[in-house]
């Protein structure tokens, strides 16, 4: 593979997660933090709009908006899906400056810790594992890459999602703050790394949660949820949920229990987002894998 | 004082508070479980139009929307403005059907627990004490009569507004939720002993905090933050801040400490609604009171 010359920062994708947006606020006024020799970091504040009205969109959920076909449908007119098309003329694979990887920073209401979301490709699984031989507590989610596909960073072939929580949507929480920093940059370290063919020996054994599915909330006719998480699993992303315990509780109070038939590590438990995608949580098998 | 004969229980005056607007409906269906034998009780979902968009508000904010003075000025024609309106035309002393009691639950991104918010009226005051004597958690925060007369509670003399976190927005957690039911069990239950001139003797010593002010984010001229609340005091409302001690942390990681002459004592500490009110936290002192 060819060496990486340019790097996309991206923050405020959800202009209510406020700890990828001012990041890159940050970045903008000192560039040199992110400044490395063998390559080119750009960073981008990817909603202003919606950052501006604290909100997650205004329009559309914009990292739903990259699928291919979308992008080339020039009918559509939402403030989300012309910006996406700004996006992708500049960074894509035929835009004005094209970059090598993209590194989309969100944050979620769920407890997900320090999560590195990506696709199932060998550079970014041995950046995953990097990151995690660094930090034992960084998490990493397998997507499909079909699952990715309308999301930003799904123009450009490397790279990956960070989540970072339990953080509360329109807030900044300051330790969660300088962890995702320290995280970004071990990730421009590893790319100046491979760039000098210097990337040290590390642990090459992951640990990460593939992608299964996803549950939604117990709904009446008219889609209103029925029932909240269970006290027993809020904040348990990443822990295992066996059948027979209890998933949601019902208004009035009683315990519905998971009827699957195997256990499942659920994630993105009660993030805020997800209510209106009818996803209550998702779903992962945990895997050990040798990179 | 007359018997209470008519209480108006509210949720949903902030569209995306999720706990009180959750409980509002699930009143609406089971009316039940606020009945009593010697008064009337009535719920209102106060914004739905803002809940059904997961968003505080859509025009500006209701809960500031109820000076008498704006109540009068028929010229104000946002969302919030009529709605205001409409729910004091109905509630308020000279509506179709005045309440006596208003209750008002909302939730917050900071940790303020189970907080009842009122202002220093006698029977405020004993139906406070008498909360925090069934449940000591409880905690008391005493907004001079001034400060609240903008908010929806501000139309009736009696009663109090909810605060319960740290809950991010749009979201429900099971355990807030309930513990937020038995509160205004507890509530209700004050109303009907105290129509019965049953009220049973209770310790009358109240722990609360008054509010005395607050304070911002260091902003720039354009008005931006440039910190963030310290994580030493992230979550760690109504404890002690002394002066000298972090108070905010700079984007470049560097402490801000409390400046000020005494010891104070900061709720909503990190409340995103308040970041665009120019409010990283509230202030209080401690006090002790025998009611």
């Amino acid at each position: 593979m060819p060496p990486i010359q340019r790097v996309l920062l991206v923050g405020g994708t959800h202009g209510n997660e406020f700890t990828g947006a001012y990041i890159i606020k940050k970045l903008e006024q000192h560039p040199n933090l992110v400044h490395r020799e063998n390559f080119e970091t750009v960073t981008l504040l990817a909603n202003p709009k919606a950052f501006a009205a604290v909100r997650r969109y205004i329009d559309k959920d914009l990292n739903r908006c990259f699928r291919q076909v979308d992008l080339q449908d020039l009918t559509r007119s939402s403030y989300e899906d012309i910006r996406a098309r700004e996006i992708n003329n500049l960074f894509g694979a035929n835009g004005k400056t094209p970059v090598d990887v993209i590194v989309d920073i969100h944050s979620t209401t769920a407890n997900m810790g320090l999560t590195v979301i990506t696709h199932e490709h060998p550079f970014n699984l041995q950046l995953v594992t990097y990151l995690q031989s660094l930090n034992p507590l960084v998490k990493v989610y397998i997507l499909p890459k079909s699952q990715e596909s309308s999301s930003l960073p799904s123009i450009c072939e490397l790279g990956c999602t960070i989540e970072v929580g339990a953080i509360a949507q329109g807030i900044l929480q300051a330790e969660r703050f300088e962890e995702t920093e320290a995280l970004i940059g071990n990730i421009l370290n590893y790319f100046e790394l491979y760039n000098r063919g210097e990337i040290p020996l590390f642990d090459n054994q992951l640990t990460c949660y593939r992608h299964s599915g996803t549950i939604d909330y117990p709904r009446n006719e008219s889609g209103e949820i029925q029932a909240m998480i269970h006290p027993k699993i809020q904040f348990q992303d990443y822990q295992a949920l066996s059948p027979g315990e209890p998933i949601f509780l019902t208004f009035a109070g009683e315990a519905i229990v998971y009827e699957g038939t195997s256990t499942i590590y659920p994630v993105f438990i009660n993030e805020a987002a997800y209510y209106e995608k009818g996803i209550a949580m998702c779903i992962t098998q945990p895997q050990q894998v040798i990179v």
